[in-house]
């Protein structure tokens, strides 16, 4: 449905000329008259669906819900400035909602204050229905300017930071958004293009390869896997190991890895560098050919379906 | 709960030099770097409680969403730039929610184009509940700053746009949200203080007047009662119709009118020129004594308890 929905919109949703990209990225880029741009996101997260009320803790998911807005930010280079927060708590007359709320803030207060985020503001309803926490947060671009999904060019080499699979065992909580990071690669160095991983490797690389005109290939026996995705992978009791992590390392959603491109130059320099406290890791290229492909070992190249995390 | 919540927020979420306002007003200024400020908001709309859908036009509702959140922007005079857009819809596989969200859309679309806001991206989740539209709104303020609620003085005079009242039965959704009135008036006029009246004229009052750190007066007899709050009071046969009107008046949500504050000599001067197409009223005046009272024509003033709309 959400990608349905995404085609009719940008068919339907007019161009403006005070946001350039339109609805192809991360975040949006804002023309202020007379001033840089800003860059502004909103990301919801509900119950059932993104964490669920009784089992996780509540400041975790509080935490979750700003982290995935700075991830957004991320994901552009961009420094987050403010965020407003809006909660919709289920009604309840036990006094059980404003734990819960109380108890979210309490989770994200301290992440605001590690980034250096203002809470400027927000909303808080109650309705009957499960609980629904949208953020909507306000960056600003470092002096090289936006980071975007469209500037990929065939033969660009892929990079990842961290390792990819099994956040759904607690790194989808706990997770460092890439925001400092994107920052120094940004500045550093000449990147093409970036979107953070929250749907899956694979999804989120043909997104960033449709975005800039391009295919992409994934390095199967190259991919980062999170030790979650073994573990996974051993609760599954799965046939093949390794095959069941690679999965999940492709497919999962909520890395909030940094997936990103540039030349074969500047990805070895970087990877020789190794500039971040964080891995890198070399994990595919973009391509002429457009859609997704995979290559495993110095196999044959061969189809890879954009699986991942579609809401 | 959503008094106790923010005044729960208001004691722990740190004061950052980058969002001036606290947590104390409509929408949030928020200081760039090198740069003049931008005012940020969202508000959050839910199924159930400001609509519901199978009764009410979804194109309605879109627009509603909308403009709930340009009427927190008119209330800083702010003019709007860009907006992001939320849906959270309910799951389901018949394909209605994605008729639901493109109907929403097609509803907001208009107003986005009559504004001038741009719709700059957005997020689409499902989930095991009711609609949920989350917009977060993006302005700048004019040449003159921004308006807030805390710059209001004893003896100021309270001045209202349109009329008030019974918004249920249509205004909610058709109300024009009064951004170019509040850009007029800020400009022209020496403006001290102004909220939208999205809770009812007693709950905004009293906060506007709290914000100023004064006390507010309503005369109950120059209340501009609109049609549908009589429409209302009929339909209840209220034995006093007047009363019960009035009543609707003072305390339904989604008035979205615009509440100022003014020294009587500019108050004087803006209901003489009379600058806007819509009508203003003097309704009350701003008072040393803090907390909310009324006066009824020549009558005694007696305490007015913040009636309003409370989420």
């Amino acid at each position: 449905m959400e990608l349905d929905f995404i085609r009719w919109l940008r068919e339907h949703v007019p161009s403006h000329p005070r946001a350039p990209l339109g609805l192809s990225d991360d975040a949006a880029i804002v023309s202020l008259a007379g001033q840089s741009n800003v860059i502004l996101t909103i990301d919801t997260l509900t119950d059932g669906v993104d964490f669920r009320v009784g089992v996780d803790d509540p400041r975790r998911i509080g935490r979750q819900a700003l982290a995935a807005n700075l991830s957004d930010l991320a994901a552009m280079a961009a420094r987050p400035l403010a965020a407003v927060i809006s909660l919709v708590l289920p009604r309840d007359d036990t006094g059980a909602s404003l734990k819960l709320a109380k108890e979210l803030y309490e989770g994200l207060l301290p992440l605001a204050q590690e980034y250096d985020v203002a809470i400027a503001g927000g909303d808080t309803n109650t309705f009957d229905g499960p609980l629904v926490i949208s953020v909507a947060a306000l960056g600003q671009p470092t002096g090289r300017g936006p980071l975007t999904r469209s500037g990929g060019k065939p033969g660009d080499w892929l990079l990842v930071t961290g390792s990819l699979g099994g956040s759904i065992l607690g790194h989808m909580f706990d997770f460092t958004p890439r925001v400092l990071e994107a920052i120094v690669l940004h500045e550093r160095y000449e990147l093409h293009a970036a979107i953070d991983i929250s749907d899956g490797l694979a999804l989120d690389a043909s997104r960033l390869a449709a975005e800039s005109g391009c295919g992409a290939m994934i390095f199967t026996n190259d991919v980062p896997i999170a030790a979650a995705a073994y573990q996974l992978a051993d609760q599954e009791a799965a046939a093949n190991r390794e095959a069941a992590a690679l999965m999940h390392a492709l497919s999962d959603g909520q890395d909030f890895e940094l997936l990103f491109a540039a030349t074969p130059e500047t990805a070895q320099t970087i990877l020789r560098d190794s500039p971040l406290e964080c891995a890198i890791t070399h994990v595919g290229e973009l391509a002429t050919e457009p859609g997704l492909w995979q290559q495993h070992g110095a196999g044959q190249r061969q189809p890879l379906a954009p699986i991942g995390w579609r809401h």
